[in-house]
């Protein structure tokens, strides 16, 4: 009970580095050609740094400027990262700038991640799904030092960041009410803000960026790169689970096999009276293979982690279905998405590289270490979940009275991947990855437990309906193809699958391959996404084939 | 692909309601008295209407205004509340103003809500955790209005929450970015905020309220009122199952035994040289029993779900702790809390009032439909999560070269409850309440699967070492005491349990019961707890026994 002790250390130690900056500040702006002399200033040694890298929003200007820091003054700095994107994520390691990473994501970086791990330049305190990591801002990786980017910021300091607001408000938080130093990069400073994302209050400085932050349009995907395959795919996952399962509120992942689904709602969809009755409600980010689906007026609602370039003007117009401010545009956030992409949803469609003979999957692969981003949230069944709706009741065992609803999360995969590998295999490279990045366990995506549907060009297996894992294993091998997991499969086993109903075949669906044409999509190019959202979508220029 | 077609009917439709409201508007402030004329003019009959019942926090006025409002005129409401804690939350379903019901958490009204179930006044759409019905806010519960409260709002209409922000900024956010309407009641105009925490875009009315938002002290335990029995269990729980696991991040569910467990931290927790090991960093609400382990040196951090009644001076003098702004003054968030706590903790630890032979456990009995709260979120184990600590890592099974680890869920409970009815019980009331209110699943609170220890003043159970359903419901018998389900266990069987570690006895714990006494506890009385905090705590009246 000592009555000397200073509480407020965090706060003594943020106001002194705030001083020890206070030349190169007007009240919380600084200007753009000190940026480097403001984090030398105001970052210590051993800080944990979250870095701003979205999914899509990158804060390109501040960690373009970390990587010029004076590594004598600001190293071993532990990181906190959605997403490893952009190659100084990782030149600050190198640098000796950064030594941890506590990250979710690393897609376009997965290899060097690799490299760094192996060769000691980086220690990796854990790999996440966007949710945990944002929780543990709260608990144990409370930052120290926040660096972020926003649209417009207005001479108060308040904060826009619209359209892809994504994570920003949650990462901010964590910092300003645990005397953390919230430092934001603005592309435009202007007088009167559209409206106000993120109050003043909680920013302590503001850097005007000598360009706008980087932004990717990663879940654009052309129609005219969808296959055959893929449409035959599409129209077994809508006959066989969306409508077989009442599916009304959902996710996709990133990729073909979803977009050519969301393309074929208006046509194969309507042919088969679905309209209105499944795929109502929607948590995903406002992919332009979604419009013809929403003037058709399939979609309800659509909330979104983030933006999607190109997409504004449609958004805009469009505020029954998006969630859309005052001031006209959308607003996201990634951490309100998770949680209803995790508690709030039927089902959640996704994609991998690899599945093993049991049916975990990973996107981690020899010599990339990917991460995995916001799948084993909206991939697993959450056992919190306690409202019941027709889908998720479907997956209720009968045989036990105490039993509840399970969420669908269906992976679609073709047999081979696009490297012409076998996607099915009997061991994961991720367990060999374990070993070499010395993670406490193997880097699996999506469990085996959480997964109830594997769909293929061969059929769909509904391993929620297999009562022990020998059967869980032949349900796979049946949809496998000519992998090696697939060429174990033997015919009179098929049979009675398909006469279980655990195993569908294309023929068992009422699926005709001759009918899986491209002719079927709403949508064949980008020109037809142009003109169904009648000219308000505007594709990012490399989607572009007209001038 | 129609042209004509309106994609702005809710926000049409909002401004119809603005507009016919006008005459009572002064910019976004509307009269104190014109309060039930306002609700007349906005809401609708079959709105979605969201109304501010907090664990702690009440827009009391708003909810009281409701009541008054013309059912010729408003009427069928779907009312969406995470706590149905005032008589009028029921009233307006009895007044015919209402008629459907999601909610999380019934307590105070859980008689009431059985019986308007059972006589046909109620629809309950469903029972959630609350974070699922967040979720749902953005999915297909997206609200047409939401009444909420504030303590200061300025003339702009921004509106500061300050230690009580709960879940404020989230409902706000699911209807004021989807053309819902945000009326908020304020205990004070201000010219001058102390922060923003929601801001003025989000906001379309305010109006003055007549008197303070309800706000009550849920998370207050007066020391004097635990008993030896309690304190035993929680010497038992810190050896065999905070020491044994090293749990360091953690929630304490609310009551007695958890009370405990934070006084015994600074005396029996340091006698076993425990400080700065285990219970690091919490998700918790500000409860007065936490001041001696904080003043010792024991917590690195709390942050809170919500505020507690008289811990506002001390929070603000502990900012290293807790999660205080810069104006000196916590800022609470549920959905976030939610999140940390079920995704970035060690360990849960909650009370029920039954559990049944299997490990189920409810707060749902016979005649009470009390909802659950935050329990089945944060009792439940992520499978989405992948990041390990040595907690979660000391459950993972060892004959699984795929597993991983669990969240520890543990149930500590006496073998009989303060009505002197057996806890443990062969089948939940739960099971007849299903039926009784049309439920689609039984309610459970935490289901035996997720459960890995429970605690009695019999020993512990280490459910998570069982290998099957026999031997998980032996060890439960083991410490069920003489409750029925106690009864059934046999000397034989519990000796075989203790040998191989999944029953542990006081004995086998090295805890002996004659040290389990009250002088044990760091405070012994509210008083004592004011002395640890330096007179800074401030005990609510009814807490007082001192003038």
């Amino acid at each position: 009970m000592t009555e000397e002790k200073n509480w407020h250390t965090h706060r003594d130690a943020k106001n002194a580095r705030l001083a020890s900056a206070s030349s190169l500040l007007n009240g919380k702006f600084a200007k753009t050609k000190d940026v480097v002399e403001v984090l030398n200033a105001l970052i210590k040694p051993g800080d944990k740094v979250v870095l701003e890298g979205d999914n899509q929003k990158q804060a390109s200007f501040l960690s373009e400027a970390l990587t010029k820091v004076d590594p004598e003054r600001v190293h071993d700095l532990h990181m906190i990262m959605s997403s490893i994107s952009r190659p100084e994520h990782l030149d600050i390691f190198d640098l000796g700038i950064a030594s941890k990473m506590d990250f979710s994501f690393a897609g376009p970086q997965s290899t060097r991640v690799s490299q760094m791990i192996a060769d000691g330049t980086m220690t990796v305190g854990d790999i996440h799904t966007y949710l945990e990591l944002f929780g543990r801002l709260f608990i144990d990786l409370i930052p120290n030092v926040v660096l972020v980017a926003a649209d417009k910021v207005d001479h108060e300091g308040n904060l826009y960041t619209g359209f892809n607001t994504e994570e920003t408000p949650t990462i901010v938080e964590a910092a300003a009410f645990h005397d953390g130093i919230v430092i934001v990069q603005a592309n435009e400073v202007v007088d009167k803000l559209p409206r106000v994302d993120i109050p003043s209050d909680w920013v302590d400085i503001v850097i005007p960026a000598d360009k706008p932050y980087q932004l990717e349009p990663l879940f654009t995907r052309d129609p005219q790169a969808i296959t055959e395959l893929q449409i035959l795919m599409g129209m077994m996952a809508i006959k066989g689970i969306y409508a077989k399962h009442h599916v009304q509120t959902l996710n996709h992942g990133v990729g073909f096999n979803t977009s050519a689904i969301e393309l074929l709602l208006p046509t194969y969809g309507e042919q088969l009276g679905l309209k209105g009755k499944i795929c109502r409600n929607w948590e995903l980010n406002p992919t332009p293979t979604l419009i013809p689906a929403i003037e058709s007026g399939w979609v309800q609602s659509v909330h979104s982690f983030g933006g999607e370039v190109g997409m504004e003007k449609y958004i805009a117009a469009r505020p029954d279905i998006f969630f859309v401010g005052k001031d006209g545009t959308m607003r996201s956030n990634r951490a309100l998405g998770q949680v209803a992409g995790q508690y709030a949803l039927d089902m959640f469609v996704g994609s991998t590289l690899q599945i093993d003979q049991w049916g975990n999957s990973s996107t981690v692969t020899n010599g990339r270490l990917s991460g995995f981003g916001g799948a084993p949230n909206m991939g697993s069944n959450p056992t919190g979940r306690r409202h019941s709706t027709p889908a998720w009741q479907s997956l209720k065992p009968d045989d036990d009275p105490l039993a509840k609803g399970q969420k669908l999360v269906v992976q679609m995969v073709e047999t081979f991947g696009s490297n012409k590998k076998p996607v099915f295999v009997d061991h994961l490279d991720a367990e060999k990855v374990r070993k070499e990045a010395k993670l406490a366990n193997v880097p699996i995506m999506i469990y085996s437990e959480d997964t109830t549907h594997i769909v293929t060009e061969e059929g769909i297996a509904y391993l929620y309906k297999t009562d022990s894992m020998e059967e869980k294993k032949a349900a796979i091998e049946a949809i496998a193809g000519v992998t090696p997991v697939g060429l174990r499969s033997n015919p009179k086993e098929v049979k009675r699958l398909r006469e279980k109903g655990i195993v569908a075949l294309p023929e068992d669906l009422g699926v005709r391959r001759e009918d899986a044409k491209r002719s079927l999509l709403a949508a064949q190019t980008m020109d037809d996404l142009v003109e169904w959202s009648h000219g308000l979508y505007n594709p990012p220029a490399k989607f572009r084939s007209w001038s």
